[in-house]
C-alpha cells in the first residue's frame, strides 16, 4: 500500500504531465486527463495486468481510452509505466512524426490498444476484444492452464455514451454477458456546448441495467479507494460492468475546472501556474516527475515482467501437454495462416445460368472456415441473405463462447467496431456482413479499420439495383465509389463464382488493412475459364479476360462484378461484326493500383484510347480508367422498386447499351 | 363504437390486403402487416387526425411506419382510408413506376410522411417532426387559436430499437420531453436471424424509462381496447411515450406465424389460403374488401374532412386577428422565402490574412437567421467550433420550444434524421453541423435526405488536414468524394468569405434536396474581387476567376476551397514567367453539372488540354475535369497530427507544388 502523499503526488504527476504536454503543443485537451487522472491511476497501478517491456504480450489486460482526445493521459501513463515512450516523446505531443499524435493511434505508439477520438468507437472496440478473449479462452484454455484470461478496461465519456454505436455495442455486450468488460465512466457533466443538462439528461445507470450490465455508481471519482473497491466488485460479477465515477473536468484548474472551457484548449500559462502552486507543484519546471513518483510507477513495469514470466511458465507447461494447441495458439496470435489454407477451394464449372456471388461466397467461406479456425463473424441480422453462416460451428452465445457465428443484431455500426475490436485483440480473423447499402451505417468504424491497418473482412451483398423489388432505400448506387474513396481500404467486386474464390483469398491474405467483398443478390454466369483467363487474375485487380479477334484490340470494354457478362455479350457481337475487342474484368481498383506500371500498361495500353466501362453504380472515378475519350456507363440517380431485370433495362445497364456505345466509340 | 365482428373483419382486411399484395408481387414482407394490423387499425380509426382528401393539411397528425419493409400495411391503410391510392395501385406493389414501391417513399405516394426501410430512420425522423411541431406551436399559436397541435405516431420494431440512431434520438427526445410523440412498439420477438433472445435481450421498458420516456407495456398487441387505452394515457403524459405491444409476427399464417419465416418472403399460396379459411375469409378472391368494412374505413375520410374544416374555421379567425402571422405561417408551410431574404448580406473586403470560412459562415448564417425565422438548427456538440449558434435566439429546450438553437448532443446520426424530420414536417428550414469527418457517422440519414428531396442544410467545418494537430482521426480526406457520390446531394466548398455568402444563398435557395456547406478551420485570404470575378460565380459551380496574361490561356488551374489561393499564387508566378493561365474556382461539381454545355465549355474549353486541379482531399473524380493529360494534386493517404502549415508542406498541398506540376505540363 502506498502512502497517501505519494499517491496524491503520483496522480498530480499524471495531471501536470498531461497539462504541460497540451500547453507546450499549444493545442489539445487538458480537461479529461486532469479530471480522470485518479480513475486512470487506480486502474493502472492496482489492476491493469500489462508488461510495459512487452506490450504485445497476448494475455495482457486491454486498456482503452475511449475519449481519445484525452490522449496525453495515455501518453503520460505509458511513459510513467516504463513503455518505450520517452519524456522527449511527450514533449513532441501533436508534432509531425512524433509518437504522440493528437489522438491515440494504434500501430504507431507502443502500448496503444486502439485508435480513438471518433466517439463511441473505443467503447465498442472493447466489446470485440472481450468477445475475442472469451472465444480464445473457450478454445484454448485447458484444465489448470488458463492461458487466456484477461480484462478489457476502458475510460468512457459522456460523448461515448451519447453515440449510437456505443448503445448498440452495450446492448450486444449485455446480451452476450461479457463479464470481462470493466468500463469506468468519467461522468463530468460537461460537453463542448456546456452542461450535459442541456442535452443528456438520461439516467445512465438505469439504461445500462436495462442492457443487463452490472452498474455501480461511486460517490467520488477522485477517490482511489472507492474506484478500487468498485473494480474489485466488477471483477466478481458475471456481467459487463459500468462504474459511474462523478468527476470534475479539468480538476485543479482554478478558473476553468468544471466548465466546457477546460475541455479542448490549453489551460494557459497563468492558469496552469496557479494550478501547480495550489497543488504544491514546482511552478518553474514543466514535465516534472518527482523521483519517488517515478519509482512508484516503475513498479508497474517490474510487476508486469514478473506477471508475464508467470504466464510464460504456465504456457510452457501448456506447450508440453498440448504442443499442437500451443503451436496453433501462437500461429493465430502472430496472424500467420496455416499451410495449405487456400488449397482445394472449389473450382466452379462453367455455367451460363450461374449463381449469385453471395451464394458462391457462402460456399467458399465455409470451406475456408474449415481450414481457418480463426475465421469468426456474422451478420447484422441478415445471415440468411448474406450467406455468412459457418455451418461447422455454433453461435457465439452467453453460454457457448466457443461458437464462431456472431449474431450482431440490427447494429451495423457496432458490428463494425466489434469486428475492429476482435482484430485489435489478435487471434481472430473477424468478418461482418450486411447489405452493401448499409455500409453507410458503419463508415465510422470502417475508416478506423483502415487507419489502424486492421485485418478485417466485410461481406457486402445485394450490391446494386440487381436486388430488385426492395427499391432505392436498399439499392446501393454510390457505395462502391464511397468505399473506394477510403485510403488503405480494399474493395473487390468479383464477377463470378471463381472470382469469388480468388477474392476471398485476397481478403484473407491481406494483413495490413480491411477488405470489402461485394457480392450480388442475383445470379451471374460462371465463366468458361478455358475461353477466358483464369480467375486468379483478380489478385492483380484487373486483368484481360480475352482479346476477341485476331487484330490488335481497337477497343477495351471493362466492368466489375455483375456487369462483366454484359461486356462479354457485347464483345462477342462486336467481334462477330469484325472488331477486335479487349475484355477486361476489373474487380478491384486498389489491387490494380498496387501493380507495377508495366502490368498496368499491359492491361490498359495507352495506345488504345477507345475504352468503355460499365458498372451498376455511379461513374465517379471510372474516368481515370477510360480516359478522356472513353465512355462510362452507370447509374446517375437512385434506383427504383421493380424486378431486377426490369431495372437493368430501364437504367440502361445492359449488353445492348454497351454495344451501342461501343459502336459509337468505334465510329469516332 | 363499432361492433366487434366488423372491427375484426376490418383488421383482417388490412392483414389480407397486405398479404395478397406481397403474394402477387411474389416479393415483400407479410409478417409485420399481419402482426401489427391491430395496432395500425387502432391508431388510424380511433386517433389519427388526418384528412385523406388533403394529405398536405399542416395540422394533421404524422404517422410513421418505421419498419418500412411492412409497407403494404401502410398502402392498405392509405387505400382504405380514402387517400388517392387505388386498389389497382395496391396490385402494382413493387412494380416499375407504381405508387407502391417496396419501401415507402416520401414525395412519391400521397400520405406517406417519411421514406423508411433503413431501420431507425423513421423512429428518429419523428423526433424532428415533434420538434418542428413544438416550435411552430410556440411561435404561432395564440390564445384560443391553436393552429399547430398534433401528434407524431409511429409503429417501431425490434430492428429500429436496436439501431444506434434510434437510441440517440430517443435520448434527445427524452431530454427535450417531446410529449407529442407516441410510438407503438411492435414487439414480436423475431428478427431475421431468429428469436430476439439471440441478440436483443435488453429490458426495453427500463431503457426508455432511463431516457425519461413514459413507458407502458400492454398485455396483448392484438387487443384494440388495450392499445386504445394506452394511447389515451400517452396523450395525457407530458413525456414522449413508448407503448410496448406484444405481437405475433405473421399473425394468422398457420405454419409461419411467430417465426422468422413470416418476415421477408411471400406467405405462399397454400399457406395464405389456409390462413384465409381459418379466418372465415373468402379464399377465391384476392384483395377482398367487404362492403361494410369499406364504409367503416371511409369514416376516416369523412371525419377527416370535418376535422380539417373545423381547423380551417379556427385558422380563419386567426387570420382575422393576426393577419401577418397567418401570412407568415402560410409562407413557411409553403417553403416560400421572404422577399429580400438574400439582400444586404455582408460583402467582405479583400484581406490577404483573411478569415476561416467557418467564421464567415457564422456571420452570414446569423444575418440570414434575422431574415429567415424558419432557419433552425445546431451542432452535434461542436457549435463553438462550427460557428452555428444563432445569436438572436435561445436554445430549444424542454421549457422553451421557441428557441431556434438545437443542442443535438454528440449524436451525429440522430442529428441527421432529426433534421430530416423537421424538413418532412415543413415550416422549418433545418440545419445540422459537425466536423466534416463525422459526416461518416450520419450517412444513413444524408442518403435519405437526398432520396426524399428534403430541403436540408449540413454545415461541415474542419474540412481537411488544415485542422492540424487533432490528427488523422479528425482529418477528412475521402469525405468530399464520398459526399459528392450521393445522387441529388449538393456539396459546396467555398474558397473565401464572399463565396461563403454565395454558398449559403445556394443552399437556402435549393428546395429539392440537401446541401452540404464545407468550411475550413483555418484562415483563407479574402480575394480582391476587383481583380477576380464576382463570388456569385459560385452559383454555377465553377467559374473563371481570372485569365492571367494577354494570350489565350495555355493552362487551366482549378481548385476548391482553401486550395484556391494556392492556384492564384502559382498562377501569378506562371504569368510573371510569361505564361497565359486560367484560374478556375470550382466549389461545386453538382452545380457545375447542372449548367448547360455552352457554359461548361466556356469555363473548361476542350481546346485547353493542360489542366491541373488541387484539393486537400483524394483525387477521385477530379480526373473528369482535368482530362487525360491533366494532373490532379491531392491526398493519397490519411493525414497526420501536426500544425496545419507543416501538414500542407509535407503532403504537398502548396503553391510550389502547383507551380512545379504546372511547369511540367507546360513543358510537355
Amino acid at each position: 500500500m502506498t502512502n497517501n502523499d505519494l499517491q496524491e503526488r503520483a496522480i498530480n504527476t499524471i495531471r501536470f504531465l498531461s497539462a504541460d504536454g497540451v500547453q507546450k503543443a499549444n493545442s489539445g485537451h487538458p480537461g479529461l486527463p486532469m479530471g480522470a487522472a485518479v480513475i486512470a491511476y487506480t486502474i493502472w497501478t492496482k489492476h491493469l495486468k500489462i508488461n510495459p517491456a512487452n506490450p504485445q504480450w497476448i494475455d495482457r489486460d486491454r486498456f482503452i481510452l475511449s475519449g481519445g482526445h484525452g490522449s496525453m493521459l495515455l501518453y503520460s501513463l505509458l511513459h510513467l509505466s516504463g513503455h518505450t515512450l520517452s519524456l522527449e516523446d511527450l514533449k513532441q505531443f501533436r508534432q509531425w512524426g512524433s509518437l504522440t499524435p493528437g489522438h491515440p493511434e494504434y500501430s504507431l505508439t507502443p502500448g496503444i490498444e486502439t485508435t480513438t477520438g471518433p466517439l463511441g468507437q473505443g467503447f465498442s472496440n472493447g466489446v470485440g476484444m472481450a468477445i475475442a478473449e472469451a472465444h480464445l479462452a473457450a478454445e484454448f484454455n485447458r484444465d489448470e492452464q488458463e492461458i487466456v484470461n484477461h480484462y478489457t478496461y476502458a475510460i468512457v465519456t459522456d460523448g461515448d455514451l451519447m453515440e449510437g454505436v456505443a448503445s448498440e455495442a452495450a446492448s450486444l455486450a449485455g446480451t452476450l454477458s461479457l463479464g470481462k468488460i470493466i468500463y469506468l465512466y468519467d461522468d463530468n457533466n460537461i460537453s463542448i456546448e456546456g452542461s450535459t443538462d442541456l442535452t443528456f439528461t438520461e439516467d445512465c445507470a438505469k439504461r445500462f441495467e436495462a442492457y443487463r450490465w452490472h452498474v455501480q455508481k461511486i460517490e467520488d471519482g477522485n477517490n482511489v479507494e472507492q474506484i478500487n473497491a468498485a473494480i474489485k466488485a466488477a471483477k466478481k460479477d458475471p456481467r459487463p460492468s459500468l462504474i459511474i465515477c462523478p468527476t470534475i473536468i479539468g480538476f485543479g484548474l482554478p478558473t476553468k475546472q468544471g466548465t466546457a472551457k477546460a475541455h479542448g484548449e490549453p489551460a494557459g500559462e497563468e492558469e496552469l501556474r496557479t494550478a501547480k502552486k495550489n497543488f504544491g507543484w514546482p511552478t518553474d519546471q514543466d514535465f516534472y516527475i518527482p523521483e519517488d513518483v517515478r519509482d512508484h510507477f516503475l513498479e508497474i513495469r517490474e510487476k508486469g515482467k514478473a506477471t508475464e514470466r508467470q504466464w510464460q511458465d504456465t504456457f510452457n507447461k501448456y506447450k508440453d501437454q498440448h504442443p499442437d494447441l500451443a503451436q496453433e495458439f501462437q500461429r493465430r496470435i502472430n496472424l500467420d495462416l496455416p499451410q495449405g489454407w487456400d488449397a482445394d477451394l472449389t473450382q466452379f464449372a462453367k455455367d451460363q445460368k450461374g449463381m449469385a456471388t453471395r451464394k458462391s461466397s457462402g460456399e467458399i467461406l465455409n470451406q475456408l472456415a474449415d481450414k481457418l479456425p480463426e475465421l469468426m463473424g456474422g451478420s447484422a441480422d441478415l445471415a440468411p441473405s448474406n450467406n455468412t453462416w459457418l455451418n461447422s460451428s455454433a453461435a457465439f452465445q452467453k453460454n457457448n463462447t466457443s461458437g464462431r457465428n456472431l449474431h450482431y443484431g440490427v447494429r451495423e455500426h457496432a458490428m463494425g467496431a466489434v469486428v475492429n475490436g476482435m482484430a485489435y485483440h489478435k487471434g481472430i480473423l473477424p468478418y461482418g456482413a450486411t447489405f452493401l447499402v448499409f455500409s453507410d451505417y458503419m463508415r465510422g468504424a470502417l475508416r478506423i479499420s483502415a487507419l489502424s491497418h486492421l485485418r478485417t473482412i466485410w461481406v457486402y451483398t445485394h450490391d446494386s439495383i440487381g436486388l430488385g423489388e426492395d427499391g432505392p432505400t436498399h439499392q446501393p448506387v454510390e457505395h462502391l465509389a464511397a468505399l473506394r474513396a477510403i485510403p488503405n481500404f480494399s474493395l473487390i467486386r468479383p464477377c463470378d463464382a471463381n472470382e469469388v474464390r480468388a477474392a476471398w483469398i485476397a481478403a484473407v491474405s491481406r494483413s495490413q488493412g480491411p477488405t470489402a467483398l461485394v457480392f450480388t443478390r442475383q445470379n451471374v454466369p460462371t465463366l468458361d475459364r478455358t475461353k477466358f483467363a483464369a480467375a486468379e487474375g483478380l489478385l492483380k485487380g484487373a486483368y484481360v479476360l480475352a482479346d476477341l479477334g485476331s487484330k490488335d484490340p481497337e477497343i477495351i470494354l471493362m466492368a466489375s462484378g455483375s456487369e462483366v457478362h454484359l461486356i462479354i455479350e457485347a464483345g462477342m457481337k462486336l467481334s462477330e461484326a469484325g472488331h477486335a475487342v479487349r475484355l477486361v474484368s476489373f474487380p478491384s481498383w486498389d489491387l490494380f493500383e498496387n501493380q507495377n506500371q508495366a502490368y498496368k500498361d499491359s492491361v490498359l495500353p495507352s495506345t488504345i484510347k477507345k475504352r468503355l466501362s460499365i458498372e451498376a453504380g455511379i461513374c465517379m472515378g471510372w474516368e481515370k480508367w477510360v480516359g478522356e475519350c472513353g465512355i462510362c456507363l452507370g447509374m446517375k440517380t437512385f434506383g427504383a422498386s421493380a424486378p431486377a431485370n426490369k431495372l437493368f433495362q430501364e437504367f440502361g445497364i445492359t449488353a445492348d447499351q454497351v454495344l451501342e456505345h461501343a459502336l459509337k466509340l468505334l465510329r469516332e
